[in-house]
């Protein structure tokens, strides 16, 4: 495992502050779930799978000072505690479904004493945690097979260790060519405006021996046309039911990019990360993150004052650019409405 | 005028500090050539008009304290002069046809005496100037009867005042356009890795009243699918006789973009621009700038030590995703090879 992003220890949701990479490596002990919300907005920990691990452990955490033996208020609290950490982030959908995991679990564990209901949002919290684990390694041996000897990948942000509890999504099918013996470069993207592609998926690849290269996003293209660039992976933060997937900015232009250049491009992201009660990508709130993430370095502005910015933090590219869809159970090939509905 | 550029004194070639906009306006006087050297190879002066024009005053400045009679040693220091300052920035060709000029004006006049020599240097040096000024007019006459009311635009690092000796190139169509009583909004890429378009567009574009938003990069795309864009106004560094067009790194990406979101997509430079000596785009030197432009802001590091990083500072359009090259002398369209040729 190349890094270990989420773990809780039985006291607290112990994190990599993401913040502080390439230059720090520091762990960070949320002990409240007020710290985890706040290290969920600003991102400390981020990466789709991630959250729902991270969300998951927050209930965990919420509920751990609970004494007595009211499990209606427990189940209230949880409940509320679900409410609240559902506002830190709205456009992974992992993030929700981990909710909603616990919720469902405590709404239909009423009849139980309070101190069996702590144990079992914990055993469902650690279960999710355990199935990111597994889901990641299966993810990573179907891309695997899509890698030759030789070949030049590309991808955006960071879809690797640090955004799963375990070796990625986009970056797991690297890390499992790699395994295989297959010998590759990448290309990653830094990703603006808050440098995942630069802080950490250089940083990740780096650390396990894959050759990568960095550049800035708006380079892909040239790199593309100059470059021999043989398959593209993104990881993804939340697909509508057609296939439509919502992630990172900037992975809808790479997107286009490809089918102009003609480079397959592959969605990695496993099936929590399904949307089946939307329809189509419109549906997908794309988060808008504040102008000084844009027009500032760290206090630094590189902007003139007052400049009006927007900073949409997600794309959502569209099924029909989308070669394939890498999950735990295989790859999703077009037409992705049929196929879909019956992986589902 | 937007902005005092760059300007000869009489004893300097004064330009404004661009490294540090736009938190501070900053003239620089450069009263040597080592000076003006080290401004263009470090982009406080920067844009391919401007390089011409800063060129040109460099073989004044470096003229300035000749004395003596005798023209031959005048001759040689000029075409030394030429060398060296060609040896500052590889792919803006303007930079390159101003040497030209002044060298052969020096090769020509070997029989009169130095100091009308330097007077004749100096005259053709303010003639470059000039003349960029004119025409950077001329360029936003032709350029401003294609933007309508209410039209958005799109823009991509700074081909503005601040890259020529006037009010620029692509920004110079929508000066004029706004002169002209046309409202309009602007959208201006950032323009990793040097923020020409955060730092510089957008300073130049609100201090003109303009309406601008500043996105990132990789933004472009989802601003094309999800909101109206219009037209597309980019500047170029060096035009091949087919109309390939190389200018800041992403402007092909932003041209592939275009074509996918069927945006008219237009080049404005002016004559001085085009290299009818290559055929294609493909003989275009690109510069490859250092690492740390990506890796590092100002001091601090955003990637991981050792990085690889491929940093080159500008891409080729290839003609056919260009809609029209605005020139002084009108807007050349497809075919290009011939009706570039008919208007050399």
């Amino acid at each position: 495992m190349p890094v270990d992003t989420i773990r809780w220890t039985g006291k607290s949701v112990r994190i990599i502050d993401q913040t502080l990479l390439p230059n720090k490596l520091v762990y960070l002990d949320c002990r409240d779930v007020a710290t985890l919300w706040d290290a969920i907005k600003t991102l400390k920990v981020r990466g789709a799978p991630a959250l729902g691990v991270a969300a998951a452990f927050g209930v965990v955490l919420g509920t751990r000072d609970f004494k007595g033996n009211d499990t209606a208020k427990l189940v209230k609290q949880v409940v509320q505690l679900c409410d609240y950490i559902a506002t830190s982030r709205p456009t992974a959908v992992n993030l929700f479904n981990a909710l909603n995991h616990m919720r469902g679990l405590a709404l239909k564990n009423t009849n139980v004493p309070a101190r069996v209901l702590k144990v079992l949002l914990e055993s469902e919290a650690m279960a999710i945690y355990e199935e990111d684990r597994a889901v990641c390694r299966a993810m990573g041996r179907h891309g695997a097979e899509l890698v030759k000897n030789g070949m030049t990948l590309m991808t955006v942000c960071n879809a690797g260790g640090l955004a799963t509890a375990d070796y990625g999504t986009a970056l797991g099918v690297m890390y499992a060519a790699k395994e295989a013996g297959k010998k590759f470069k990448v290309y990653a993207l830094e990703t603006r405006p808050l440098l995942q592609g630069a802080r950490l998926t250089s940083w990740e690849l780096q650390k396990n021996k894959i050759d990568v290269t960095l550049i800035c996003d708006n380079m892909a293209a040239t790199v593309m046309k100059n470059k021999k660039v043989d398959l593209i992976f993104t990881g993804a933060d939340r697909i509508a039911s057609n296939g439509d997937s919502a992630n990172k900015i900037g992975t809808y232009m790479l997107a286009v990019l490809a089918k102009y250049h003609d480079v397959p491009f592959y969605v990695v992201a496993p099936q929590t990360t399904f949307d089946m009660k939307i329809k189509t990508g419109a549906e997908i709130p794309i988060e808008e993150r504040a102008a000084e993430e844009v027009t500032h370095f760290g206090a630094r502005p590189t902007a003139p004052k007052g400049i009006k910015v927007f900073n949409p933090a997600f794309d959502v590219t569209p099924n029909e650019l989308i070669s394939g869809i890498v999950t735990e159970c295989g790859i999703l090939r077009k037409p992705y409405i049929k196929n879909i509905h019956e992986a589902f």
